[in-house]
C-alpha cells in the first residue's frame, strides 16, 4: 500500500488501512510522514481528551467506559494507550487489548497502544502523529491515555484539547508527589474508584491545592466529578463536563501555542541530527588534550552549520 | 573585576575571586564564560567525584567526612552541592553551609551550592563549568554531590571521574526503583549508616543486581563499601578504593567521550536558540488554519537557518 492509497482509504473510513498507517507512524518510517502530509489538511474535527495519572489510578477502565457513553451518543471514538514505562508493559497492552475486545466488532471505536521507543521526546512526537492520523480518520473523540505521571505526560496534555488527571482514594503522599508539576495539567479531574474510602479526603485536598495556587491562575480552577468507572458511575456526567471544558477554550489559540512548542521541538530534532558526530569528535580530542577550549570549539561547529 | 583579573587571582588562590567567578558561571553570564576561556588551559588535574544517591542517604554528611579525610592528606577539596529539586531546597543549602562551617577558616576547602535553574540541562551545563572552574583553581578534589537520583544525575555523573553511589538500608522497594537507569553510573557502591539492620541485606541486593547484568559488562562490577558518614566509619577505606577506581580508569578516552557528549548539548543549546521565535510563530498560525502541514514547516525553518 502506498501512502496515498492509505490516505484515500483512511478518509473512506477503511480501518485496515488505519492499522497501515499507525504502523507506519510508530515506526517513524517515510511512508508514515508522507501519509501524514497528505491527511493533515483533514485534521482539526476531533476533540482529543487526555486521561493521565498514577498507575493504578484505572485509567483504561475509564477511557473504555467514556468510549461506551460516546457511542451511546452515536459519535465515533478512537482510544491510544500510550505507554512510555518501556518492556515490562507489554503484558499491560496485551491486557488493554483482550479488555477492549467487547467494543471490537464496532467500527465506530478504534484502540491502538503505543510502547515508549527510546527517549520521551520520540514518544510525544509518535503521539502526537497518531493524533492527527485518528483526527483526519473522523473520530468523533480520540482518548489519548497514558500511564504514570512524569514529564512525558506533561508533553502529552499539551497536545490535548483537555486533560482529565485521574486520581483513586488512599493514595496518602502520593497526592503531594503527582502535584509538584502534574496538578497544572489538569483541566478536569475525575476521583476513580470513589466509593472507596478516602475519596471525601481526597477532593478536600485538590480542593486546598487548587486554592493555594496549584492551577493556572488565570483560568478557573478545573472542575471535578467522582466516578466509579468499573460500575459505569458517574461517567456521563464525567463527559460532560469535558465537553463543557471543550467549549470554554479558545482552540484556535491554543492550537497555534501548541504548533508553535511543537514546531520547536521538530526543529530541534532536525538540527541535533545535523550535528556531525566525527567533527564533534575532532573537536573533543583538542579539548580533552587542552589545545582548544569548549566554546570556541562549539563556535566553530555552529560557524560550520549555520547560515 | 574583570574576568582577566579573575583569572589571574584564582590561579593565586584568590578564594574570593573565586567565589565571584562562580556566581557568573551560577548566572550564565558572559563574564563565566570568558574566565573559564581563560582557565580552560589550566584543568584536568583535579580529580571529580560524583557523590549521588536518593534522598536522606547522607550524602553531604559523607562528603564532608571525605572531605576532611582528604585535608588529613594535606591535599585540598571543594565540595559543589548540586540540587535540582527546586525553591524548596534554599533551607537544605542553607543547611549544607551550616553544617561545613568547621572547615570555614581552612583554604583549603571550598564548598559552594548550586541550585536548579529551570531545566535540567541548564544545570548540568552549569555544574560542568562550575567544576571546571574549581579544576582551575588548583583543587585536588572535587566532590560533586547531587541530591535526588534522576535524569539529572545521570548527566551529571557523566561529568565525574568516579561516581559513587550512596545508599542506606530499609529503602525497600526503592532499589527498585533505583535499579532501573542509576545502577549503571555507580562506580563505587556506598552504604551510609551501615550500622542500621538491612546493611546486609541491600549489600546482597546490590550484589544481585550486579550479577544480574546491572552494570556495564566491559567493566569489572563496582566495588562496595560499609560507612557510617556520621561516626566517620568507613570513609578512608572508601576513598582509597576511590583512588583505585580513578587510578583504573583510561582517563583520557573517558574524557573524550564526556567532551564529545557535552559539545553536542552545547552545540544543542545554541542551535535551540538560533530558532527564531516568530517564524515558528508564523508557521504555527498557518498550520493552525490548515494552510501548511508542520513537515512542509520544519524544512522551511531549517532552510532559512542551515548553510
Amino acid at each position: 500500500m502506498t501512502a496515498q492509497e492509505a490516505s484515500a482509504r483512511i478518509q473512506n473510513g477503511d480501518r485496515r488501512a488505519l492499522a497501515r498507517g499507525a504502523s507506519w507512524i510508530e515506526a517513524q518510517s517515510d511512508a508514515g510522514h508522507q501519509l501524514l502530509r497528505l491527511l493533515f489538511p483533514r485534521t482539526g474535527s476531533a476533540k482529543l481528551i487526555g486521561i493521565t495519572g498514577p498507575p493504578g489510578a484505572g485509567k483504561s477502565t475509564l477511557a473504555d467506559q467514556l468510549a461506551k457513553t460516546i457511542r451511546m451518543r452515536a459519535q465515533t471514538v478512537a482510544i491510544l494507550a500510550v505507554d512510555p514505562s518501556s518492556p515490562f508493559t507489554q503484558g499491560a497492552i496485551l491486557g488493554d487489548r483482550i479488555r477492549m475486545q467487547d467494543h471490537h466488532a464496532d467500527p465506530g471505536v478504534f484502540i491502538r497502544s503505543m510502547a515508549s521507543r527510546g527517549k520521551m521526546g520520540g514518544l510525544a512526537s509518535a503521539t502526537l502523529e497518531m493524533a492527527l492520523l485518528l483526527d483526519a480518520a473522523g473520530f468523533d473523540f480520540v482518548l489519548i491515555e497514558t500511564v504514570g505521571v512524569g514529564q512525558g505526560e506533561i508533553e502529552i496534555a499539551r497536545l490535548a484539547d483537555v486533560t482529565v488527571l485521574v486520581l483513586v482514594p488512599g493514595m496518602g503522599d502520593d497526592v503531594q508527589a503527582i502535584k509538584a508539576g502534574t496538578m497544572e495539567i489538569a483541566d478536569v479531574f475525575a476521583i476513580n474508584k470513589s466509593d472507596l474510602p478516602g475519596a471525601e479526603r481526597l477532593e478536600d485536598e485538590i480542593r486546598m491545592m487548587q486554592s493555594l495556587g496549584g492551577h493556572d491562575q488565570r483560568r478557573d480552577a478545573a472542575p471535578l466529578r467522582r466516578v466509579v468507572a468499573s460500575q459505569a458511575q458517574g461517567v456521563e456526567s464525567l463527559l460532560e463536563v469535558i465537553e463543557q471544558v471543550f467549549a470554554q477554550r479558545s482552540r484556535e489559540s491554543a492550537r497555534v501555542d501548541a504548533w508553535q512548542i511543537r514546531l520547536r521541538e521538530m526543529a530541534e530534532e532536525r538540527l541535533t541530527a545535523a550535528l556531525p558526530e566525527p567533527t564533534l569528535n575532532q573537536h573533543a580530542v583538542r579539548i580533552a588534550a587542552k589545545m582548544e577550549d569548549p566554546y570556541t570549539a562549539v563556535d566553530a561547529i555552529l560557524a560550520d552549520l549555520l547560515k
